[in-house]
């Protein structure tokens, strides 16, 4: 199983069609589960996808589009016929919160665990901290208020060289303190450098999704050095002014996001329906400015690595 | 295009699965498309069944559990940015209408159509009556407050018999009182027999649609000679006793009630995932009962004639 990986499902923008379920994305980040949006087909496509509803922890809904929402009431309804114990917290602005609350009370009364209703401000916050990473809000430019999510992960410990803290006597309990850094004072009071005992970490891997969004140069600036940006790509060059207008971006746009903030990996998605599931235009234009872009398609799963 | 039609968007329980969509259908009637419960993922059944959106003119929803309705608020918000004109008039239980009303006015404030709600009473009446067709609820027996539909045609007109109605030298205005079954009176007294002058009306057809229910042997007296009868089966006989306790029926249960009500045609379905998309044992233990029975199946469409 993956550390940290993405899976897609569903790319499309506004409404399902027959090439694309709407917008809804689980991060897989140790075992845990955690849904990025939830549009209608979201719980189906997890299935397929053989991602266990049991896994799951946080869901975060971007913003009050029913393409980003509207598979939640039935997923959490679906959660509970599945036995699920624990939590579920589910973070999004408020309004959304209070009808699916009110959804629940009517469709799901009593359910087997406890759903966690965690409002989202729209502002810019660490949302969730765990010992190994945090997600945060960022703000994102569109017709109702919308934020993306970057999730990172917190520095990593250095590994052990076993062969030199054996050669060097280092007791077992200094083990903690070499992950972390420090060097290994000897009882004579002689210092063994730690990067003589340890090597180095691996990287703290971090993944933003940034949907749905007018192009906006200063969002580069706030994911700087991004390993994997998720950026909606709605249209293609053609449709510049309409993407402005309803507060989306081209994939050249999300391209030159990806370029000016150093990202590692670009992964288009939130596709038009006029592409009728071809989105080779898109990935062309995209490539033009930065080539290291892929497109996510409902059944994708990518590695943070 | 059919004049009257039933066609299955999902026939499963509970939850969306690789097999089954939870429960949707589209009654077709003279062009027009009536939904009857829209489980999740309804709206894109519809789009591969190219059953067109703007045909949609009313929605009936049997209860308020979620696989009979979370598909609901994503298909009416698709009919907006469809640009769907007129009216969509959604039945169903109140606090249904109430969650659905919360719902759109955050979701889809501001729809280019009208969407009228209709509350369902816990009783038997007619709630919707055209000039050709009447839909009526019937009370079932579920864990909650659940009702069946029955479309009933109304009497058709009979057929014109050209050449006899030319022979005795009909007038063009008279043909709708023929239609009716008068008899036609020449001006000198003398009475031509309507009989003469006519063949007989088609059928008119009837569908009752009963889900979720437990086995009640009085259901079958009150859609006594239904053409086609779509009735649960979540179980086969191994499981009576989980189907009286969950208020759901066997196979059988839903045969025995089709032999009773004389039916023409019995569909089953809301079948439960254990099958895994193999209903075969449901449908053998049907036929035992009324061997005029099919499966539903996501994808078909069968035909009132």
């Amino acid at each position: 199983m993956s550390q940290f990986s993405i899976n897609i499902l569903g790319c499309g923008s506004a409404t399902p069609t027959a090439f694309h379920n709407p917008s809804a994305q689980a991060v897989e980040y140790r075992g845990q589960l955690m849904l990025v949006d939830c549009g209608e087909g979201a719980q189906a496509m997890m299935r397929r996808m053989r991602l266990k509803f049991s896994r799951l922890s946080h869901v975060f809904i971007s913003h009050l589009h029913g393409d980003h929402f509207f598979g939640l009431p039935g997923l959490l309804s679906t959660l509970d016929l599945q036995d699920k114990n624990g939590t579920v917290t589910v973070h999004a602005f408020e309004a959304g919160l209070d009808v699916l609350r009110k959804t629940m009370a009517i469709f799901c009364p009593d359910p087997g665990y406890e759903i966690i209703y965690e409002p989202i401000r729209n502002t810019e916050a660490t949302i969730l901290e765990t010992d190994s990473l945090t997600v945060e809000t960022i703000r994102l430019s569109h017709r109702v208020p919308c934020v993306g999510f970057i999730f990172r992960e917190k520095p990593k410990l250095r590994h052990i060289n076993g062969e030199m803290v054996r050669f060097h006597n280092v007791p077992n309990y200094k083990m903690a303190s070499l992950r972390q850094g420090e060097d290994f004072i000897r009882p004579d009071g002689s210092v063994i450098p730690n990067k003589c005992l340890t090597t180095d970490a691996d990287p703290a891997m971090s993944y933003a999704y940034l949907s749905d969004t007018a192009y906006n140069p200063a969002l580069a600036e706030k994911i700087q050095g991004v390993d994997l940006l998720f950026h909606e790509a709605t249209y293609d060059d053609a449709f510049d002014k309409l993407a402005g207008k309803y507060g989306h971006s081209t994939a050249r746009q999300a391209a030159m996001t990806a370029r000016d903030a150093g990202a590692g990996r670009l992964m288009l998605g939130h596709f038009s329906k006029r592409y009728n599931g071809n989105e080779t235009l898109l990935l062309e234009q995209a490539r033009e400015v930065f080539p290291n872009t892929i497109l996510a398609r409902e059944g994708l799963t990518t590695q943070l690595i």
